[in-house]
């Protein structure tokens, strides 16, 4: 199956906004296989609407719109759908009930409770534009959603994507597995599994490489779920066997802040942190993980170096003979902060986060230390680059791989 | 002049990354009124890329493509285009002396020298492969660029736009400027200026709402700089003679927390923080800006009771009478923070960032707390919506509209 997606909208036209919905869509439709060859933006404008609906029915069998299905004079996709088709619009009765309820006051809402004539409704879990699969067997079916992305997301997860997978290949399923690294660089992991990329076929692998941060989507199909399971262990064991030490998890909704704060609620180790450069991200980062208040109390954020003193405690000679950014004061901060928390870890940042330099240190030169428990406190050196958010940020996943790898030691 | 945008690559229409470079150049070309109606996205595909571009040439003048410039096999867009054009490519002999001197290692790379004969080449700032800008009087336009985010925007800034002014209505000049405001909705400020907006024609105002944020901006064209800086000031004049207690700042590369810190450092004000529920992004927010170490000393993560009482000396009886997100706690948070600090405001936030209640109120109740200078602390209750993320992120923009409100009224 070809499909195609074609957001509408001015906003998006201008670049006010990126179309972040049409890739999350994308990606979605290849975990099925159903290939995307054009995705289109258009703005709020029937004529040119309309003619990329032309261009686009000759060579694809799905088309999938984003956009335009709100209550304003603006929205028209439906109204151009239906038109196109050759279909009237008639009220979906569950939607109606809803915008009753909630929103009877608000004019022109009823128009989101319209759908295309046979169409199958696609349920707004967080609006009230109720969405279209309009199937076709003899030309071009059609997908209607809506544009906020919290709307658009979850119909995408919750309404399309399992009716997509009833009409697939009925005989053949699909699935896919993605796999988490840290402190791997994306060249060096690709290289590292060359041969099986450019030998790929099923399952493939796709790499994909954001902060600090690298995964790898398993995709395999095959006449059943436990069946394409089986073929993606198996690229997963050749995989791990070779860069293991660098997986942390699975999952696309996944991070290494979830995967550090879950194992030390399962193994009841509490942590805190003290903080120069990266001025609270580090604890901020733990902070939005559910669950961290069992093993996190707090910490500090120690910016000047009064506040080293004053608030850790450290003895002013300490940073007058090593320096701010030195191996001696992230060993003091994270040994200090360990001890006035009472906690069984402390990690600790200091370094330059830039522009400018300091103690004659280029930006990016971070000491990162780590405190366990009553073993002997250790700090760590990098140099990271791009400039002082990248700086930072990088820091701050460092310092959850370093608590990682102690971890995984013991 | 009609222009249209297609993106080349495959990653961007399996949905692996988003098309920002797109996003990113329609802004700009809006800004100089040159009129985007489509952007698509096409794989790296020859024949498909090659019937994208016929469509695209019945309807557009100046047709842009990003990507498929690079050394590998896969990088085909330039060969399409001249071919399509009917003109060979021959060697760019700036860019070859750059590859000559850098990259002559790397195979493929003298591929990336390569421009399309008559165009004016566009330089790569940040990599080798040269841009392109064919143009053409008596058919469609064409502008090559280069896929890397990092290659595409500085050659979009530096040369590109410099070439399409010079070229673009020469008795006309564009020019925008960007109004910031916080602590009102998007729906509140369209709602205050609907007039404006409805009959809105040169300047035209274009609002977008981020995350507690909304911006709104207005361009203008005229015969000259001057003449578009006077009619953007008098509808400037008239937006903030509605709003202007809500409007903190200018441009499009500013935000709440720039603007406040850079208040504090003219003011030579210091300031500090105690964060429950924000866990540090107050302080990691602020640490983003640079030279912020001149007014921040560092603060607290008080997460736990415990921290709030070890740390900042609360009393345990104020949190167990009036429980800990309470007007009570709000206060003593920010005042301890202040006095142990020694800065001249303190900020203060407790409250539920969810998803469970806590002590019987639901996720999103929040109490931020001020302190300024010898003034009694204050404390405001608010109730965020959305998801963790969101009430986190909404009490920081929050905090720091209260320190901007309270500096603006002395």
């Amino acid at each position: 199956m070809n499909a195609e997606i074609v957001a509408v909208g001015t906003e998006l036209l201008l670049g006010q906004i990126a179309n972040t919905n049409g890739a999350y869509l994308a990606q979605k439709l290849a975990e099925i296989g159903v290939n995307v060859y054009y995705q289109t933006v258009v703005g709020d404008n029937p004529d040119r609407l309309e003619s990329v609906l032309k261009t686009a029915e000759k060579r694809s069998d799905l088309i999938l719109t984003i956009g335009g299905l709100g209550p304003t004079e603006d929205d028209l996709t439906k109204q151009i759908v239906a038109h196109h088709l050759g279909e009237p619009l008639v009220i979906d009765n569950d939607a109606k009930a809803k915008i009753d309820q909630y929103g009877a006051k608000l004019s022109n809402n009823l128009k989101q409770a319209l759908k295309i004539q046979n169409a199958i409704s696609l349920t707004n879990h967080n609006g009230f534009a109720v969405g279209d699969l309009y199937l076709n067997q003899h030309g071009t079916s059609y997908v209607l959603l809506p544009g906020p992305p919290s709307e658009c997301l979850m119909m995408i997860d919750r309404e399309l994507m399992p009716q997509l997978k009833k009409l697939g290949n009925q005989n053949r399923v699909f699935k896919s597995r993605v796999l988490r690294f840290a402190g791997i660089g994306e060249s060096q992991l690709v290289t590292d599994i060359a041969d099986l990329i450019d030998h790929q076929d099923n399952p493939t692998i796709a790499p994909y490489a954001k902060l600090a941060e690298v995964t790898l989507r398993v995709t395999a199909s095959a006449a059943d779920e436990a069946a394409a399971d089986a073929l993606i262990q198996k690229t997963v064991d050749k995989i791990l066997a070779r860069d293991g030490r660098y997986f942390y998890g699975y999952g696309d909704d996944n991070s290494l802040a979830k995967v550090v704060v879950n194992q030390l609620i399962d193994r009841q180790l509490s942590v805190t942190a003290a903080e120069s450069l990266t001025a609270g991200e580090f604890q901020s980062t733990i902070g939005s993980v559910p669950g961290v208040s069992a093993v996190f109390p707090g910490g500090f954020v120690t910016y000047a170096n009064e506040a080293k003193q004053r608030l850790l405690e450290i003895p002013a000679e300490v940073i007058a003979s090593h320096g701010v950014v030195s191996e001696a004061t992230a060993i003091w901060m994270a040994k200090q902060a360990k001890l006035k928390m009472k906690t069984d870890i402390a990690v600790s940042f200091t370094g330059v986060a830039g522009p400018d330099e300091l103690e004659d240190q280029p930006a990016g030169t971070v000491w990162i230390g780590i405190a366990y428990r009553d073993e002997d406190p250790q700090a760590y050196l990098y140099h990271f680059t791009n400039g002082r958010q990248q700086i930072r940020a990088r820091s701050v996943l460092t310092g959850l791989d370093l608590i990682r790898q102690r971890l995984a030691t013991n």
